[in-house]
């Protein structure tokens, strides 16, 4: 029987379709494997790209040439540009606003075929730590009210180009599924007094069924109610709710994570490629005692077409209970 | 410059991408264009189908043979189950309910080649008859509150088979999509006393630019905040909340808009693949005042990527002032 399920932040419904279950093997994705070449990212190209905005290099070498392990730059076509006033205006019965804002590319690394899960770890802390710093910058401009990270692996996920990066996008609003969240989880508080997502992370240690990992002061969950198939959530396990408040020691546990957690998806899914995104408090408001920052990581298995456009429900085919025992390596059931 | 635009009434934002801006040659999706060939839904396999639930037949021909010039069928791998009842229990701090709804498809000609841009004008009326006949019989079902009709048309827009067919998914909860609709129509009648579709209806006629077509009872609009290139509602002009009472008239006035509305996409861009999908008023609620159903047409021509699914926002990169003109066919601007 197929199962409604309702997440417990943002009230979205999912459809766990068992029907159409599909185990990790039915997914076929064309697999993201950067081949070695030579790109406008790759290190003796860094006059290619706009001017560094901060970058990771040994003291003593000048900025934009060799020796770099990540660049942080402006985006050449941006969605969002950087010089200029909001003006809202309306027009009738419609409103507008400049589409002012920032969109940076975080280079992750010189080698055109690394990948953050195939990095040394320090090198992941690193590129984490470039997002905080940027968060931090970005948050001195008041036009700002929030920083989005997030990254596109792969064609397919949106990526068009195969250099591994990650880009962040400054908006002058906050997006429309932060603010759900921030209004489900302040609903949360104001019956409870706790945060719901570490109410989420209590309950699912408890029950164990959806844990993939945890270790260093990270867990990895598949959700109760994901919209895709392996969904993921990465947070802390202690209530922290800005990123850009980090330490050093939970940015390193952070990208252990992610590199052990992306190891097992690239092994039981064949490089899949997939998206990352941010959710942080708004630039503003943190820290708040009912937000909780965590990473959403959605591999990119399968289509999104007209019944999840037109109603906002998604329909899942792999269960997050299968998607992590996958995920935890048990041993899969016969049949 | 970008701009930042405001759906009025959902209130989503999108991103209207000048530095991106892209002409329809700039898109290339695989065009789709069914072979000739003979696949399940053909005329001649209506045994390898589940039984009908409706089909158009002349008068006297059995159900299940040949003759027919639509048919809807259950869907046979369907997203949620007919049988049985919600049961919604909890789950520590999360809330699950069965899968119960129904899943049809309406296969739209036994002629795999033809499209809906192709057919004759009366058939397509047909189909949309198809539609109403299965809203009106759904509705008689206590446990369901809501029917999405849409259409996957083509690969990359999710049809998993190239016969001509859409769908419909009937659920027991209101959609997300539509409950926001709901409540921002609902505010807008609260301040206004005027359906908000029939205020853009008339703003848009004033000042031209975004519309499309207006013939029959019905007009095709570029929203002023477009999630995606192209991307067109088609409403009808006089205030209307339930599809499902649609009048024979209305069936064909839509059916020609939509036949011409489809001719102009495929002219410009090249049989795109795309999805539409119907608003109508949730099955419990209708009429209503301030609801007024529309059909929402996307075509399928950019990625989703990680920004999106992070923040809800749309990155466009085609103002719909500028798809409206192409699919005016206005002299294109020369550059």
């Amino acid at each position: 029987m197929p199962e409604l399920r309702k997440d417990p932040v943002v009230g979205r419904w999912v459809i766990i379709s068992t029907e159409r279950a599909r185990r990790p093997t039915d997914f076929a994705p064309d697999p993201v494997r950067p081949r070695a070449t030579h790109c406008v990212f790759c290190a003796g190209s860094e006059d290619r790209t706009p001017p560094e905005i901060t970058a990771g290099r040994a003291p003593g070498l000048p900025a934009n040439g060799p020796g770099w392990t990540y660049r942080v730059v402006a985006n050449k076509f941006p969605a969002l540009r950087i010089e200029g006033d909001l003006e809202p205006e309306g027009e009738g019965m419609f409103d507008r606003m400049n589409g002012v804002g920032a969109h940076e590319v975080v280079i992750e690394t010189p080698d055109h075929a690394a990948t953050l899960a195939t990095m040394p770890l320090d090198h992941v802390a690193d590129v984490l730590g470039a997002y905080r710093e940027r968060l931090r910058d970005l948050k001195k401009d008041p036009r700002f009210e929030y920083v989005l990270v997030f990254k596109n692996h792969g064609e397919a996920a949106g990526a068009s180009l195969e250099h591994p990066h990650s880009q962040l996008i400054a908006t002058p609003i906050t997006p429309i599924m932060v603010v759900e969240e921030l209004e489900g989880s302040a609903r949360y508080w104001e019956r409870h007094e706790r945060c719901v997502w570490c109410d989420i992370v209590r309950q699912e240690r408890r029950a164990r069924g959806r844990v993939i990992l945890e270790a260093n002061g990270f867990i990895a969950l598949a959700p109760f109610a994901p919209r895709f198939p392996f969904e993921t959530w990465i947070l802390p396990t202690r209530h922290r709710s800005a990123f850009e408040e980090s330490e050093i020691d939970e940015l390193r546990g952070l990208a252990a994570m992610l590199q052990e957690f992306l190891g097992r998806l690239n092994g039981i899914l064949h490089e899949p490629p997939f998206n990352f995104m941010l959710h942080t408090a708004p630039l503003r408001d943190s820290p708040q005692e009912h937000f909780h920052w965590h990473l959403e990581v959605i591999p990119k298995l399968t289509r999104v077409a007209g019944f999840e456009w037109g109603s906002g429900f998604f329909i899942n085919s792999v269960p997050p209970e299968a998607a992590a025992a996958a995920l935890r390596g048990d041993d899969a059931p016969s049949g």
